[in-house]
């Protein structure tokens, strides 16, 4: 499997995920600002997986403080957890990342500079491991969800190129592979990045499983056709109360499902649960550029000077999805209430 | 407004759809068989322009009949009307204008043949012009659906370029526009082929008729954030008891729209209503090539080999749509009823 994400010496080394699946190439992060960039022009994209870059970014940019004084190195510290918080404003993970981060140099105000540094360094590796494992955790969870034969709808990427490694949906689908239950996978393309298309469909071809690429329009004729068992997304911010923020198109598909009486699973782990956000009306969505729609890589499609709306995510509200695998369990409505218990059992 | 399709001396010029919105190029046809490959190709597309553009087919096929025998003229006639038929499965407006045009030959077994053979240039170029004035009707007739001030959401393009000229979904937001009903436009961008981004924030914009593409994936999101009042599509083929086919994609759309309480409306004209089927179940559905999903004109996006399923429509039972919009009227559930009595009527 193709690393995400890594550290290379003093450099975070990123996979370039806008040349997949054509072109494998290293996008080099020597600077904090360089991940950053990685983030915000979705060099790196998918919850899990911008968390790790955050934390390594963050890293990064604590070994450039050039000072011995903690409290010189605490406040510029802050000030580049500040600008990476701002890097993409959807997936929670980001600033669960950062918390995570700053508690650790919150912890060490006694250290030498260079110890936290180090420390920091060594953190970030951590959650990159962890991730990968939290990851494995979710599909084994998942596995008893997934019937023998089953047809399973996802949208997006959430494989290993969204996490550390493995992936959350397709970490579920990954274990049912690896338990013998030929499952075949319809992806949707997913629009306007084609992440389905050029991420989902590279990642479960080189494992042998098979996978067909839909239009996103195509979802709603293979579900009222008795072609789709069950769907399964990953996740960019969940609310308390189970709503759950995801890629543009997630709340289509998971209306979809629900009109034609189809299972819809969210796989995502803890850190993706955002416990101070309500419901889902609160979680900010990403506009993006416009031209993401109007071009194809650098090719102008729609007239020129064609308006578009370009969101990034969408809510599905929490009435939508039959269960939320997580790396502690899967958990079923009132989701409010299956929420709190998780996180007092992790 | 450019014109879909045209007699030029004995040819008849289409302007390639493939091509815009950044060329304006026209696809000549010199044989009928040009035109077949004018339709299956999609340089002309939607139903009520590939009616029009058999009928002119069949126009040109019919000249190249060299005898002066009624019967000969006949058999011949009926071997070229049976390729045409195979151009695209799902319009009926196909076979409504194949039948339109055996018909006429019917009607002149008396006639020399290069009668009849003038007579059919002549029908074809009578089936434009009736196409373009019942979209006109089309648009007045759905006039009293729109709200002043709506924003309107539509799928694909059921324009000028669909149709004749001035178009089904978009006659009725023509005719609002023209009413001065200050109305704004979302176009879904209508994946794989782009018929929304290409083609109908062309038309619209040619006319200053406000227009957002939006990804097919964010119909549902605008929905949900009530900033769309009304969804208004064309249709491909229209069974006895009101359930439609149209581009894939709108059976989504409609389900998303009963879910947000939002009117869904077709507007088709009579020629698209096949009552030789008694429900979608019997409309064939075409399955495009694969490789309009993994490749964008002529870039490869997808992993090299990768599968893909592409149906190229789908089937919007009855129960979703709200109303459909047709020349001689508006009608409403019961469907089977309202539609023997449009019939009835015409």
């Amino acid at each position: 499997m193709i690393p995400t994400i890594r550290w290379k010496g003093r450099c975070v080394y990123m996979i370039d995920q806008r040349k997949l699946p054509h072109k494998v190439q290293w996008f080099v992060c020597k600077t904090y600002q360089d991940v950053i960039k990685g983030i915000s022009h979705m060099v790196i994209r998918g919850a899990p997986a911008i968390g790790v870059a955050a934390a390594m970014g963050l890293a990064l940019g604590a070994e450039s403080i050039k000072t011995r004084s903690y409290h010189a190195f605490k406040e510029a510290f802050l000030a580049i957890a500040e600008e990476m918080l701002k890097a993409r404003p959807t997936a929670v993970n980001l600033k669960w990342a950062v918390d995570k981060m700053t508690r650790r140099v919150e912890e060490m105000s006694t250290s030498p500079v260079k110890d936290i540094q180090q420390a920091l360094k060594t953190e970030s590796e951590k959650i990159l491991k962890d991730d990968i494992e939290i990851n494995r955790l979710i599909g084994k969870n998942g596995l008893k969800l997934i019937p023998k034969g089953a047809s399973i709808l996802t949208h997006c990427n959430a494989g290993a190129l969204a996490t550390g490694g493995y992936g959350t949906a397709l970490g579920v689908i990954r274990a049912a592979h690896e338990a013998g239950k030929k499952i075949t996978i319809l992806a949707d393309e997913t629009r306007p990045w084609l992440q389905g298309l050029r991420l989902t469909s590279f990642e479960l071809m080189r494992e042998g499983i098979p996978v067909y690429v839909i239009a996103d329009n195509a979802a709603g004729f293979f579900m009222k056709g008795k072609r789709v068992d069950l769907v399964v997304t990953g996740a960019d911010r969940i609310a308390a109360n189970g709503d759950v923020a995801n890629k543009i198109g997630t709340y289509q598909v998971a209306v979809l499902a629900k009109e034609n009486k189809i299972p819809f699973y969210v796989a995502a782990p803890l850190s993706t649960i955002d416990r101070t956000i309500k419901t889902g009306e609160g979680i900010p969505v990403e506009q993006r550029d416009p031209k993401e729609i109007s071009f194809i890589g650098k090719k102008e499609i729609g007239p020129h000077g064609v308006n578009a709306l370009n969101p990034a995510f969408d809510i599905t509200p929490a009435k939508y999805i039959t269960a939320i695998i997580t790396e502690h369990g899967v958990i079923q409505k009132p989701y409010g209430k299956a929420i709190k218990r998780l996180f007092s059992l992790a």
